[in-house]
């Protein structure tokens, strides 16, 4: 399954910069230096992905003696890319989804399978819990995203992979490390009154508002909130690439919105949806590698 | 001037935790720590507000031999806050308006200009040309923010302060290092197709197509584009905040869509709005000294 790239004006380029992971196609050979990429991990924090990168080194029996993990996009402090054998870790930020994609198809990558990792907050579930996304939704609890271009509102579907979302869900009740669940992942572009927060600097509606919205976000479907989910599964999609969400909750937002856990248990519960993924990773792999 | 926070909810808190910045109203001091600042900048790269810190300082002759200037918001490797005398420098991200805005606040600030410092891509503009935006428009050229608030769109100003911008421009004209214009940046959420790029993963519009809304953009008044103002804008309107955006221009959209300069090019760019605002902030600290 080749990666969808629809520009007819990428083919007359002569060199594609990609200049948010300071990588170009006349300057890197990309299919050596990422041509053998199955698995795509996207999360927010760039010291997170390198100690994803870490430990999925160490569970996949590829972590040699005093290994160093380079950060691919040197030179860059907003975004950081880290690789150990079939698997990329990119933190992710402005532009990002798109530009990964172009890399991807420069790197001529086949069957690949791209994962958000990440935090929210959840709805109606104890901190701790992972929840593998089935629908990313709007915040009328739609699976869309409306894009501007040119001016113009353009609507895409932010369908996921059903498939691997059940495949994800699995890895978690295998592990029986903490509990995972699959709902809709509602994507908002403000922490604050997009979340009905009641502790943001501006709030313009009562605590019984709040509870009634997130009780029909609920009654959708919806299990967390978080910020990047729609683009990154509007933008998979288009590109015909496996995807899922997996995100950890830090609270429960029916019963506040500050977060109030220690460092230390909001350590430990990011690492969550690292280890579900690593143990997919790791599952996926022997099963090629018996087939 | 104080800092207006429109939320009845704030009061009744016995705790603000300032999450995104690792710091609380029962675990600091706010006032103490922060109750001095006049000047805040914000700009994208955790790296690049450092250098501004370390230049300001110099700039203020507030730099003592063997200066450190820790990130206040250790813990977090998401965003990096620096201060040094009544300047402090933040890096933005998710929900740092907001929290911004929260912790002047309860830091009891008062008289208080933050300015956006970063780059953008230009219009007509020669790159390396600094544009002081007098609006921060939307992706139909109106000074507005559609954001929404429990399922419901609210539309909010993007004004930003006259004279500041104003007062922006002359410090750019005193330096004569490089040129500075005055115009409107036209904010977007996406990198590719929300700013007409012909080089994203996806484009199904042409280069005339392409040609003909920068035009229009262009006549509209936008001499640059960018993907933070708005929210930034708004967010300080709405707080009684005098704000303005500086950004430097990386490539002039109407020849191209890649960044092929140089990174030596581009980073002597980068700090050409540090260099306009640090001016500006000796000029007026140094107004205030004399009255």
């Amino acid at each position: 399954m080749s990666i969808y790239v629809n520009n007819p004006h990428l083919d007359s380029m002569k060199d594609d910069i990609l200049y948010h992971f300071n990588l170009g196609t006349s300057t890197h050979d990309l299919p050596a230096m990422f041509g053998d990429v199955k698995f795509v991990c996207v999360g927010g924090s760039p010291w997170r992905m390198k100690s994803f990168t870490e430990y999925i080194a160490k569970e996949l029996g590829l972590l040699e003696p005093n290994a160093e993990f380079p950060n691919i996009c040197e030179g860059t402090d907003r975004y950081a890319m880290y690789k150990v054998g079939p698997v990329l870790s990119v933190s992710h930020g402005m532009g990002i989804p798109s530009t990964l994609i172009k890399l991807l198809y420069h790197a001529h990558c086949t069957d690949v399978t791209v994962v958000r990792i990440g935090t929210s907050g959840g709805i109606g579930l104890k901190p701790g819990i992972v929840v593998v996304t089935k629908q990313s939704v709007d915040s009328v609890f739609q699976p869309r995203l409306e894009q501007v271009i040119l001016g113009k509102p353009v609507v895409r579907s932010t369908e996921l992979d059903a498939e691997l979302a059940e495949e994800l869900l699995q890895s978690g009740k295998d592990l029986a490390e903490f509990e995972t669940v699959i709902g809709n992942t509602m994507c908002t572009l403000d922490f604050y009154e997009g979340q009905a927060r009641l502790d943001g600097a501006f709030c313009s509606y009562s605590e019984e508002d709040k509870q009634s919205y997130l009780a029909e976000a609920y009654a959708a479907g919806v299990r967390n909130i978080e910020m990047e989910s729609s683009v990154f599964a509007a933008m998979c999609k288009l590109s015909n690439l496996r995807a899922a969400v997996v995100c950890v909750t830090l609270l429960d937002r029916l019963k506040g919105d500050q977060l109030t856990s220690s460092h230390d248990i909001l350590n430990s519960y990011q690492q969550r949806p690292q280890v579900l993924v690593g143990h997919y990773i790791k599952k996926k792999l022997n099963a090629y590698k018996k087939s």
